[in-house]
């Protein structure tokens, strides 16, 4: 099955934002055997939609289209879909019974325009979207599909996961592709590279290994199709084991898994709690931990210190240490993390100190430096680390190998009872 | 001059990677007033290169690529535009010298497939690349222009920015292009086009208005392209002073300005101070508030209250209140405010309490409600949203309009003066 996605809007062809819409459906469409012949961004313009729709049908099994459904006047999608599939749009009265609810629900008034997302296509068959109020739109034509979806992110991947996906699986003979990521931080995409290039040469043909490296995680995605599903998942299974042998130190889980999740998970287990006292991130790890569903089991609460006296009063750090080792030192993080623990009264506990940047660097501590204490009340470790000259990638990072260096620690401790 | 822009790579059919070169070109050729007609991704396939180029070609002025000039066995744009070209490879002697250069600088061999490197089409004229061994080639057909460049990004910049950009102003006889943004915070699309509909009505045909809508945000972006550099910004100004009197009260800035930042600003401005007090967006305020350089002028530090526990301890909720309104509630919201201010001595603050999901709802208090008090030791407003059932788009609302809630308290008070 031979798919062409094709994105609308102005806002694409002058570069104010990235097509992310694109990568996501490509990625999710692979993994249940649809091959992408072309991807296509066109502004909302009739007649180029009318062209690019009418080269994807003609050369693909099935159309992915997102954007230009908005109740506004610079969407076009629907009225030129229309015309292509020689259709009127018609009101559909569950829809606006459905539209009313939902503005009902929010308290907000249904003014004209948002009525207008009652009216679809006589032709095509309505795919709910629980998230907005652009529905998803199924229409056929000579053996072939095409799906338009808003270009909203979350609804179009709301729409993609909870309503087609497995319906194309249902309907479709697709060939069998299994999927195994094995999530790793801490270890550049280079040397995972160098440790496993053996196992990477003697990979089979039906099996393929990519490296998908963001801010300083590094997912190892196993890629492999074939007509045998069983005999295909145990030869993966056997390969990310062979994997894993070599970097276990740096792998944190499978597949979707968040590191925060990762590191609540771990806290469940062992009935641990954990609390926070940052500084250069301003609150980035709070944010990640409290991410999870269910973090309040073992999260309570947490500080950001950004001065120095607030450091002081909140965390007892002592006016001597910050003024001889500074706020960004080993010194000072190692009180923060034991000021954090006293207060909040958990097991376990991390403390950050940095410069963020692009300002406060020094020749000592330029920009980038971070130190970052994990530990408990009898034991911690802090460690330095030099990252870029970029203030947002800093603080990104900062939050990642915070909550790497406290999974292994907490790792390390619970093994040892 | 109107312009396609075609990316060539396997890695982004497969949504290993997200094609951030296209948003980039685009948004730079829409600078010096080249319009984007169409943005084209496909496969590292001879002939989809060949049937892509020559639509390109015919479609439009311009042609820029990026993509496939590697020197794996991968990579086949060169040789395919040979083809479309009817031109030779041939070894270009200045090259290789410069190759064995760059190779010998770096301290590395030279290999046989990066000799390859040398080897380009015969009528192509060679474009600089000081960032990597794969050139640029600039080829012309028809009075038509067609541009190849590497793929990785910083080396693409490199040679729009350096070579590319200036030559095409100075040799062509470019529109002049205008952008104005107006950021609006709170109000949706649909009412903000209701409310300047005959605004948009009467906009002249060279100029357009879009909404770009992104979690509680709306971007409405006029572009204006036309000859006469003045006319065009005095006229965009006039219209978007139109537009701003309309909405005045959900517009916090202009152009690329966060949200974050405008609240910066205006603490800056008069001399103030802030803090927060987070139960369910867990830190993300805290986290927004410092992404910004320069914030510890006014950010020294804040509370995540995520337990009864804590809010009682830390910010002196009253065991009563929790019992009797339960956590997500005015009243509770109001005492962590005053809780805060108290303990990080600023002039204004926000608290933050409500049920993110997908657990915690009741009939009362559904996933979605969110209670946030901003204020000042003598005055405060509280409000109660009803958002989403998602947990992530929950936090991610709950942030935006929380900030936005304070910078309209803020300039509220700060007028009365």
């Amino acid at each position: 099955m031979l798919a062409t996605i094709i994105t609308i809007g102005d806002e694409i062809l002058i570069g104010q934002i990235v097509d992310t819409n694109s990568a996501w459906m490509a990625n999710k469409l692979n993994e249940i055997g649809i091959k992408i012949h072309e991807v296509i961004s066109i502004p909302d313009d009739e007649r180029h939609i009318l062209e690019a729709v009418d080269k994807a049908m003609n050369q693909s099994d099935i159309v992915f289209m997102t954007g230009g459904l908005g109740p506004t006047k610079d969407d076009i999608t629907k009225a030129t879909l229309c015309k292509y599939f020689s259709t009127p749009l018609v009101l559909k009265e569950e829809l606006l019974a459905q539209l009313a609810a939902y503005f009902k629900q929010r308290g907000r008034e249904m003014n004209e325009s948002n009525k207008m997302q009652a009216y679809l296509p006589e032709n095509c068959e309505v795919i709910p979207n629980e998230r907005g109020t652009a529905k998803g739109m199924w229409f056929e034509k000579g053996g072939k599909i095409l799906l338009s979806m808003p270009g909203v992110p979350h609804e179009m991947k709301h729409i993609i996961e909870d309503h087609i996906l497995a319906r194309l699986q249902r309907n479709y003979a697709l060939p069998f592709i299994h999927h195994k990521n094995i999530m790793t931080v801490g270890l550049g995409e280079s040397y995972i590279a160098e440790k496993i290039a053996d196992i990477e040469d003697s990979l089979p043909p039906h099996i393929k290994l990519a490296y998908l490296p963001h801010l300083g995680a590094v997912r190892l995605r196993l890629t492999g199709r074939s007509t045998e599903a069983t005999q295909l998942i145990s030869e993966i299974t056997v390969i990310s084991e062979k994997i894993i042998e070599r970097i276990s130190f740096y792998v944190y889980g499978y597949d979707e898994l968040k590191l925060e999740e990762a590191l609540g998970h771990l806290l469940k287990k062992y009935g641990k709690t954990i609390s926070t006292a940052e500084s250069c991130t301003g609150g980035s790890v709070a944010a990640a931990l409290t991410s999870v569903p269910g973090s309040s089991a073992y999260y309570e609460g947490s500080l950001v210190t950004y001065s120095y006296e607030v450091k002081q009063r909140e965390l007892g750090v002592k006016a001597e240490t910050l003024e001889k080792f500074g706020a960004v030192s080993s010194e000072t993080v190692e009180e923060m993390l034991q000021g954090i623990l006293l207060k909040m009264n958990t097991d376990y506990g991390i403390a950050i100190s940095g410069v963020a940047g692009p300002g406060g660097g020094t020749p000592e501590k330029p920009v980038g430096t971070v130190f970052v204490c994990v530990g408990r009340k009898d034991k911690m470790q802090t460690k330095r680390y030099q990252l870029t000259q970029n203030r947002a990638d800093n603080i990104a990072l900062t939050t990642t190998y915070a909550m790497f260096q406290m999974k292994c620690f907490i790792d390390e401790c619970e093994k040892l009872i």
